[in-house]
């Protein structure tokens, strides 16, 4: 599924690129000084740096998160689950610490709030909205398992995890001697600390060191590890029927913000778009 | 100021060191391998491994932050500024990673909560409770500028920050190549994300990429840096007059916990206390 491949993208060195092509993208300089020594592959890693920042929105309960890698010359940023209250917040920081913000992304279509997608495009115009091709929504990339999304000299590839909703996907920093350690996976509501999901499957294949940033804490919790929800996690610990029973019986109340945020979210949080994003689903 | 070593504390190779002795305590086995090479003290640095998790309370807007040695056969942890609200939380998340709760700590007599710490004391009894001499507050360590709070082969120095109350302190990770890079400041309520406290003479004389950790975000920020708030921090870019002046005209409410907050913090967030804490202030 080349599909990504066949867009033209004004992102000069920086691209996303497809899970076909399994090494992430490299410069010259650095390839050539992997070919040395672990010692300078050591020290090659030593110049790159995630910057990483955790941010909240209080009324739903969201985890933004911002990822930049900042030894590259253009600072590319991206933000995972913006949300529109937040979002002027969310721009303010980029510009402080002297961030391009190239990608807006959606971990899948949220029923609890606003998607901060659509607005960050208005007020940046060069950011490409990405969200899952299983969502069936509108934005300017769709992505797919195994597709991967390039910062700089990071990336995140992407795990399909459906269950909270068909389009679920889960973002995970690169696998590879020159990207962060341990690797962080950005779960959305697939999986959430000590909660929810049924995408263990997907999630809990990845090393046990592997932290793991969801969409929502309610109770104050900010990041966990694969190994701790192996363990831990009240619902995934459970056998298949002991799961179902639980999921069947939460009887929980209908998401207040439901009828607002989906059909927003599927848009890019924006219904009345006056640059209507472009759907990629049919090249 | 020996003050510290004249406490009998029973925390066998665990403890609470003077500024005086300016090296912290390492084991035999580690401080041989330093002599070696520097290859040698990098590979033992990589054995250390230093477990940081951000916690948050919802109705004070109030951060908690778990520390451990986890490279320690004891895993020693300790917790800075619990809320008696999600002790229960916080304990319950120690007891899952096997860790060993050896100190709670405060920045300060917080008016807007109520400190777990005594009650993380009467549930795991051979926790400390540490805080500044200066706050005159009850607890079973007291602490003054240039201290350092020792946990397994990390540890916690102690600057003064007064302002927000005459008691406050930060607590900074230790300086040198086998303590966590980039150091973290948790700077309670003397300085808050973009916002609060003068001073900045304490907290702004540590390197710019120094992580600062908060007591409280109120806009869901969860960590900055020195360079960060020397730059944007909305009151502290300002000159002394011009600060005084925003201060002076908040206009803030009364704080509505202050009337129950303040007593009980004096004594470990408990005023009945059962078990009455060691006032060391007279050793």
């Amino acid at each position: 599924m080349l599909r990504i491949h066949t867009l033209r993208l004004p992102l000069s060195n920086l691209s996303l690129i497809s899970s076909q092509s399994q090494k992430p993208r490299l410069n010259n300089n650095y390839r050539t000084m992997m070919n040395y020594t672990k010692a300078a592959s050591s020290q090659a890693f030593k110049n790159k740096k995630l910057l990483f920042r955790q941010l909240f929105e209080k009324d739903s309960s969201t985890y933004t998160y911002l990822l930049a890698d900042v030894a590259h010359p253009d600072k590319p940023a991206l933000l995972i689950d913006p949300v529109d209250k937040t979002a002027d917040r969310d721009l303010s920081l980029v510009k402080e610490l002297g961030l391009k913000l190239i990608y807006a992304i959606n971990t899948h279509v949220h029923a609890d709030h606003v998607t901060g997608t659509g607005l960050i495009k208005t007020k940046v115009p060069s950011v490409k909205s990405i969200i899952s091709k299983a969502s069936k929504s509108k934005a300017d990339l769709l992505i797919e398992a195994g597709d991967k999304i390039q910062f700089g000299d990071f990336f995140l590839e992407v795990r399909a995890t459906p269950g909270h909703t068909l389009g679920c996907v889960t973002y995970v920093t690169g696998d590879g001697s020159d990207q962060p350690q341990p690797r962080m996976a950005f779960t959305g509501d697939a999986l959430l600390i000590r909660g929810c999901g049924r995408t263990d499957f997907q999630i809990f294949s990845l090393p046990k060191e592997t932290l793991i940033y969801p969409a929502h804490d309610y109770r104050g919790f900010t990041v966990s590890t694969v190994g701790e929800e192996m363990q831990y996690n009240s619902r995934l610990t459970k056998d298949e029927e002991m799961f179902k029973s639980i999921m069947e019986n939460l009887n929980l109340p209908y998401p207040k913000m439901i009828d607002i945020a989906v059909p927003s979210n599927m848009v890019c949080g924006l219904q009345d778009l006056s640059v209507k994003p472009v759907d990629t689903s049919s090249n």
